[in-house]
């Protein structure tokens, strides 16, 4: 017989066990993802995490696709993917139920997405994604709602507004760039666009090399670098902001700043990975220098419910990872301290005491207070302590003398204050 | 160049889409679920879909693994599988921190799982399954705490006791019966379990022609088959219901009684699917005549956290799928009709009064209202129409009155009454 290999104690590669302390911090992200999407009238919805892989293959992008998604073939055949993203997924059920929906339509979810990318700092092969996301309008204000949630939610998180900026850029205006402007060709169009999308995580000659490359002309390839460095549509060239799609953008971003977001601006390299884009995009940013990057974005995605062979739907979203934003909120100390969801601690002074205990947990839980009960055989100081290790905000014993007076010793073990109270008392004293 | 294949709008196979009305019954499950679980002490805990396949050869059981798993070899050739099953993966969590958690541990999570099956009532490929479990523990009074957490979730759902019955075995007791009672081999008692197990997924032929077939003896199938009839141990012969096993039994369920579980009873043929319980094992029954089946169930599984080459450490849980529970729900008319999570539609007049609207909605979202904004530029009665059809209930048009008097005309769309209302004042309104 072959020796019995060891089963694993760790988590899958690049995937991550949730022990109840880092799921409070999981559980605080999510629900101000969902008061801040439904505060803004996002109905949430969910679908499965499984796919058939055509629904990637016609907009996510190439290298998602054939290197970094879970694709395998079913017991029945079928090539299906483990979701990378959430907004094939929308879109795919917005263009299923077309006929039936009131638009506009106002979305959220918060799915769990798996990438197999080499496991690093703010990135992992799983993560939870908030996604938010408004279908049937095409109008400007509907980009600014989708700019200011992002906004609203890094407030509600804490973040000061010098701690992130909000980058803003345009796929049209990208367009007219490099396509009418720089007259490159689509391929060439194509390749400087992903150099953008890269150019935080390159250095910077590398990126003037590679674009020398890909233009193969020094005059527009400097040009296309003072522009990369341009913080303001401002300080563009005058024939380049002169264009339409310039004054759009421009008059945006304003629109943002007087909406009280004082650190949006624009910026180029402002590309997203997707190809499904085609008009406004954004980033947020980490300021800090020390570790530079896009927490999350999003943008107009105006022709992917056409490709399910159905009439256009015109929609604009974004996406925000926990595994960034919670690096994000642990770097500037603003995630909160741990809280279990146990009120009470009930430790029965010895086994014949378990029914009684067990009778005033009933009676709590009713009025609406998390209790548990130790229904070890362990001394009660012992039960006690563990209460305590918990961080179970109170315990009471309960022992002859309880059960005979009907009175209940409750240990606040913030303060070591005892108080001696009824059975109905003990909601209160706990709710203060 | 071949026909380019139309993408299908239909979500993968045996699984579904969650429409804002499909995941509102699903939030409300879940609700209850944390209610209840919480409110006996446990905390929230999760972990990745993916598991390593080795984890579930250990002891799910052969049928699982060999024909109803989604397992696949990912780019590194590490041969993974999403997860079946919640119970393997805390029992890993837990060997893994066995040294810095603190016992007994009282955990819950609300997983996504998959199997590979034929879809069929009550029956898809993924589901979401409420786990509870127990370590630390090898008292009944865990056992007890267990099945009493599984009754208040129905009576929270609203179920009647006579709508359901909770059919408690052990694993102990049968084998008691199956091996030392009846003398069948390891082999025959194996068949015997799993046969009880379909029992009532098979007619009363089928079931008696596959015991004598098994047994190969005719006394013994008839007691068997006389057995498998019982509603209570005081049914079984003397000889069986004499034994140290079914004595515990009988004690719990007259516990559990007592303890205000009017709908509890024994009946042989609770096995419960997988390989790893060892003690008590229930299972909440549909009592429709209808449609008789398991809605749920757990046990006791002493051995399991032991198979990962550390110290035994006593386990104890259960599992409820969302799809049985809801078919539950929708039967009895239990499930609560669909409420938006939107509490106010603003309709500006026309896009001139946009800004102002938009500012309203600020207010009122730091208030603690959810509102949504109509940024179409259609007719402001077709804005209002569309609040209603949402189900929204209330409704505000912002137009060139409301602007200069600073008074607001909110409408209810349950009695069509009208009020106007200063900003301030809108909170109470709507709260009310």
């Amino acid at each position: 017989m072959p020796e019995k290999k060891q089963l694993s104690l760790e988590p899958y590669k690049g995937t991550r066990d949730f022990y109840p302390r880092g799921q409070f911090a999981q559980d605080y992200i999510f629900g101000v993802w969902k008061k801040i999407a439904e505060g803004y009238g996002y109905l949430r919805y969910d679908a499965s995490i499984l796919e058939e892989t055509d629904l990637y293959r016609a907009k996510s992008g190439e290298e998602i696709i054939n290197e970094q998604t879970y694709s395998f073939i079913d017991r029945g055949g079928r090539d299906v993917t483990i979701r990378p993203e959430m907004t094939p997924t929308v879109a795919r059920m917005v263009a299923q139920k077309r006929k039936e929906l009131t638009f506009p339509i106002r979305w959220y979810s918060i799915p769990n997405l798996f990438r197999y990318e080499r496991p690093q700092r703010g990135r992992l092969r799983e993560h939870w994604q908030l996604n938010v996301d408004m279908f049937g309008v095409e109008s400007l204000e509907a980009d600014l709602e989708m700019v200011n949630i992002a906004g609203d939610i890094m407030k509600v998180f804490g973040a000061k507004d010098e701690q992130y900026e909000i980058r803003v850029n345009s796929r049209r205006f990208l367009n007219f760039l490099l396509n009418d402007f720089f007259q490159l060709t689509p391929e060439q169009a194509h390749k400087v666009s992903k150099l953008f999308d890269r150019m935080h995580k390159i250095s910077g000659g590398e990126f003037q090399s590679q674009l020398l490359e890909i233009t193969g002309d020094k005059d527009r390839s400097e040009t296309l670098i003072s522009i990369s460095r341009a913080r303001s549509l401002e300080e563009l060239p005058e024939a380049v902001k002169a264009h339409e799609s310039a004054a759009e953008l421009m008059a945006f971003i304003n629109k943002l700043k007087n909406q009280g977001l004082s650190n949006v601006r624009f910026e180029i390299s402002v590309v997203r990975g997707f190809d499904y884009y085609t008009g406004m995009v954004f980033e947020v940013f980490d300021a800090n220098p020390v570790n530079p990057r896009a927490i999350f974005g999003g943008g107009r995605y105006d022709d992917l419910v056409g490709i399910f062979g159905v009439e256009r739907v015109p929609g604009i979203g974004f996406g925000m990872g926990d595994v960034v934003i919670k690096d994000f909120l642990e770097t500037y100390q603003l995630l909160p301290e741990y809280k279990p969801s146990v009120d009470l601690y009930i430790a029965p002074f010895d086994a014949l005491y378990i029914d009684a205990a067990n009778e005033l947990a009933k009676y709590l839980r009713v009025q609406g207070l998390n209790v548990a009960m130790d229904l070890t055989d362990r001394q009660v100081s012992k039960k006690v302590k563990a209460a305590d290790k918990e961080q179970i905000p109170f315990v009471v014993v309960i022992g002859e003398q309880e059960v005979t007076s009907g009175k209940f010793k409750v240990k606040n073990f913030k303060d070591s204050k005892e108080f001696e109270v009824s059975k109905e008392e003990i909601v209160g004293l706990i709710r203060k």
